[in-house]
């Protein structure tokens, strides 16, 4: 086999978000970076692609001259996937053009603006085959795997009640009129969609907790803030949640709570223990059990489920953390992709897909829709 | 002057609470238990006062008969407060008849059954000039102290956010239906009120929440659990807050939180800063900023405000825990009362009131009153 | 029965272990203070003792007064046992008069100033039969006691290595030079003896692990640090352990580790698990396995052993602290003297003794001559 | 400019070290992985090649081929520089020779297994003017360098004590008598040199050590265990540090730490103040003061220094982690040689150096030599 080519949409130079997808695609030594529409102007496109000792050629002032110029190229050259990197609003464009010629698609979140566009983009891949991955990286830590892992092996008895938050400081002032980019295209609509904090980050919360409970959210009742100065989208959100096996619990997101760096972290209660995990600590899972003592299960470490135990790059006691997770969306991609490519039958390796897309688009409108309510319950579907 | 005399009410020989108090009051040298009504039965009465090394002539077989029989004993003699260790539905008559009757209170919360019980206690305590203490006990912690300090000096500027939550798993199971006292008076609502871990924990955290903010909670959108088998009583909730200046936040708390021990922890989150106190390890106080690192403060540490600095038995690093911090209510109590008994004009001292109790009630009645129109929108007086 | 009535020398007011000895032997309410030497003045004695509602007739300028005194008075009233808490240098005398007058003894450690002192108390107490505890406070954490019973049976295989600190700052600067009373006499070799931090905190230490491992040190060399400017005694000590057993350690404790409150932590390795506890967050013991996750056991938690279960006064989730601890020690004597003082034959029930007494003083003695030999071997009895 | 070309020496196929320097290599885009000898069978070397997308013909049998052959290959195609990932034995003989042929050199620790090697290696850097890094890897992680800022800045004052260990359990048992590859040939002298534990983590407690405090160790007594049924080479250690300002301090490595994972960690104390550094929790630096809180530094956190601000590749509270530092070293590497390559003058941007190999072979050295002679005295140059 060979190195598989990624081309990439967004994530010029000074770019966070494009950097990652690079670092995470790069650790495992299974992708090669090929090209790039990594700006809408072609000449900053080349700029951006020389530092990243890219051939001028390769390097498209957009993504459409990218897809069509690299479906030009020979079989042996041309990039298998791209990955869509850029703001909100630039996810759906390029992800539809991308699959209806032919390339695979790793996607940024939330994948589109719209639950219409998200189910456009579930009949496209559902039509061509083509494989779709959407970067809900915090799935992928290991301890995120073994409670998963230890909710399906009924370790915890039914579940009852979930605590779940993303809380950040960053736009605790009005950073957005400062020439933070990243602040300007997140506080406003035309770029974010209906969601401020909650597209950005509440997406993440709803698909840690439905990821790890194996439940669907049900119905909730949302009470959004804006509180930083003259903010349209939310900036905050208290949600309560009732989940489909009658479980209750609270989601809190905030960005707006100054002092938090990106602490995203679950509880998860069970009739016979619990869970927590906590990003900024990613490398411990604390388990609390109605008969027995705390246990706190380490990456590679003591009683690990399989599903955990094989994420592992390195040794117990060597942490791992937010770049290892994201490129372990970006190595099972990798090992599908591989498997396709080499007319293998592998299925899905465990990275977030088109339906958690979905999934995301109806939590956002959901809770809007909560919220304009005075936050009424409002069923997801 | 000397020791203050304490007649307690409730707290027999195998009692939680009521060993709680007597350690409580014993800490500080400040009071001396003098007399009991420790149980309905007169003979256990005795029984559980010989083992605290009390005269069998001052051990009662109910509050009545000790309210009437130290009121007969010489000044220098006769209990000076008494200590209401009871369940909740034998919490309002006999500090009603103790202060009927010239004798001061301290009084384990929630307060009474119902607001109108609250409304008369009031009344009466503002008729007498009598002291009255409810014990709850977490807002003497000096962290706690600490915080409300900060908040008060606008250290955090003005507050946005906040996170509640108490969570407790020994009601995960039935265990109301074996021998358990504790739980069965708890599940049951002639006992308890109409709330059940609403009242016995959630007031707490309504009551942690208004003390260090220095908000109230303006309305509140509840929505309670009943998990345990049979249960009529909640044995959790979560709730959407609103406070009376702006903030929205979360409480949740639980009973069935299988493998929690006490985990009473709050957040809050202002402009500037924020802060987190949890109960399960109380001695620091760990404050968020915007533009410094985090700072966690130490009871007797350095950077203390006055207000907390005083608070502490030992110096720094030498860990206070529970008893220190109720023991702290005690003497606080103990201090206002000898400084009545001396006719000197000492104000509060620091511990909760009369007033404090109403607000828990309050609280209690709106959770319910919104949980049973699904989680409406409820506004607290 | 009845409660204890205790003697007191030192603590007069302002002081920091006499209260803390006080506080301990008051929690329970098994122990009543009757009288107290608590200053060589005789008026500033009776100004301590009127502070505590001590009458004036039983506050005495001297220890030698107040054991001929209460030695008078009629067996019902008088004093059961003294308590000692001044500097180390003024152990010795009361101990011994006190035993040899009938009266028990709880002491404060370092026992004595020297071996020959603490032989000679051996042999009183051997010959009275009266009752000696030395207040190793730290012994009694249930955490700690979780740990030696762990230990002992075996849970943790043959041990090998052993890690134990004791860290304060608070001599960081000369602060023996302004009037703090505290720094004064610990500095003093004629108030402290030959070991400064070294008797203060080291013999903590050296209980400590031989307590936890049931294992003796063998032999040590030590590295004793004076940083302080002028300082004759140690403020800083590190040293080499060799069991009994074969295991091997380092000890390492300070008074001038900047920054430190009361950092007193100990880790302990055996051939199949290890064990980690800090008195700073006494509350949790963590131990981690060979073949399982990390476990942290918790006082009055799931699976425990009854020598640890049975010494906490409140739930699960309700920290204790320092001030538990040493009651804890207190409450061990008072049961042991209350069923001699019944006539029943309850062993010692599980309280420091003169012997560990002993051992303290042999460990000091040690460490001296090995430090006054850049650190040469040096066996313990 | 274009990315650097490494060609790696042992890393074959099942390798821990090797994959950790291939991930660490890629993360940043700057280097790409050409050629290898990954194992002395030229079958074997081959196939782990192919698994790495090499072509079969830059996959040699040894590394005397390899460098032979590539300096054969035109300048625009050849290696830059060579990685060697070997055991302790194979580090010299492919470094000198690289050196010699021109080729740049990263070389795993300890980078020989004698003194004499680590000179003559030294004089060939020397000599040739070749760059040469030592993955002395957590010298890298932000938190450790703002610790090295904080000291030289002063922030601590005089440094006078320090606590540095390094406690691993994997060799608790004698996992070398199974097949596992990594057991076998550290406990083996032939391959591992002097020192066991010691060579493989006291050389990164050492050098860690003196990275952060920026003193030497003047002289230490060394106490090594060696626990392990039929161990020939220390599994254990524990030292007695003087440093070169008078400072005093311990050091505590063990491999047979049973439970224990990766817990590298260090403490140093100022006159002003101290700082504590876990590597199983990189992202924090805990400081603490004589006057102020506890401060809590974060990567990307407020309050940095610019020497540890600029090395975070992601934003604060997005942990980073084992290979991010790693691959810290290869960056600084990577920059240094990209600049000689340009022909600008950067100066050596902050990797471990030859010389810092030769530091840890006197550590070595004296240490082996302590425990010798019952851990006496023994001076380091």
């Amino acid at each position: 086999m060979r190195k598989l080519r990624m081309g990439m949409v967004g994530g010029g130079t000074g770019s966070f978000i494009g950097d990652v997808h690079r670092k995470a695609a790069a650790i495992d030594g299974l992708i090669e970076l090929v090209c790039g529409a990594f700006s809408s102007s072609a000449e900053r496109s080349v700029q951006s692609g020389r530092a990243l000792f890219l051939p001028e050629n390769r390097c498209y002032g957009s993504f459409e001259e990218m897809i069509r110029a690299e479906k030009e190229l020979p079989v042996g050259e041309r990039m298998d996937f791209i990955a869509i990197t850029t703001p909100n609003h630039m996810h759906f464009a390029p992800a539809k053009m991308a699959l209806q010629n032919g390339f695979h698609v790793v996607c940024d979140k939330p994948m589109t603006l719209t639950i219409a566009e998200a189910g456009e983009l579930i009949s496209i891949v559902e039509e061509t085959g083509l494989l779709f991955a959407l970067t809900h990286n915090y799935t992928a830590h290991p301890m995120v795997r073994q409670a998963k892992a230890m909710v399906a092996h009924g370790d915890l008895g039914k579940i009852r009640k979930i605590q779940v938050q993303y809380l950040q400081g960053w736009l605790a002032t009005s950073v957005e009129s400062t020439d933070n980019k990243q602040a300007a295209w997140r506080t406003d609509p035309s770029k974010s969609g209906i969601g401020g904090a909650l597209g950005d980050i509440g997406t993440h919360a709803e698909n840690l907790t439905e990821f790890i409970t194996g439940l669907k959210i049900s119905e909730l009742a949302a009470d959004l803030g804006r509180f930083g100065e003259g903010r349209v989208l939310d900036d905050d959100g208290n949600i309560l949640l009732r989940m489909d096996n009658g479980a209750k619990g609270t989601m809190s997101f905030s960005q707006i709570a100054a002092g938090e760096e990106n602490n995203l972290a679950i509880r998860v209660y069970g009739e016979k223990g619990s869970l927590e995990w906590q990003q900024e600590n990613p490398n411990q899972l604390i388990t609390r059990w109605l008969d027995q003592p705390k246990k706190i299960f380490t990456p590679n470490g003591n009683g690990l489920y399989p599903e955990a135990a094989t994420l592992s790059r390195i040794p117990a006691g060597h942490p791992e953390g937010y770049l290892e997770a994201f490129a372990t969306v970006y190595r099972s991609f990798a090992q599908h992709l591989t498997a396709v490519l080499e007319g293998t039958t592998l299925q899905n390796t465990g990275y977030p897909s088109v339906y958690d897309g979905l999934r995301g688009l109806q939590f956002i409108s959901a809770a809007v829709h909560s919220d304009s309510n005075n936050a009424a319950w409002t069923k997801l579907p």
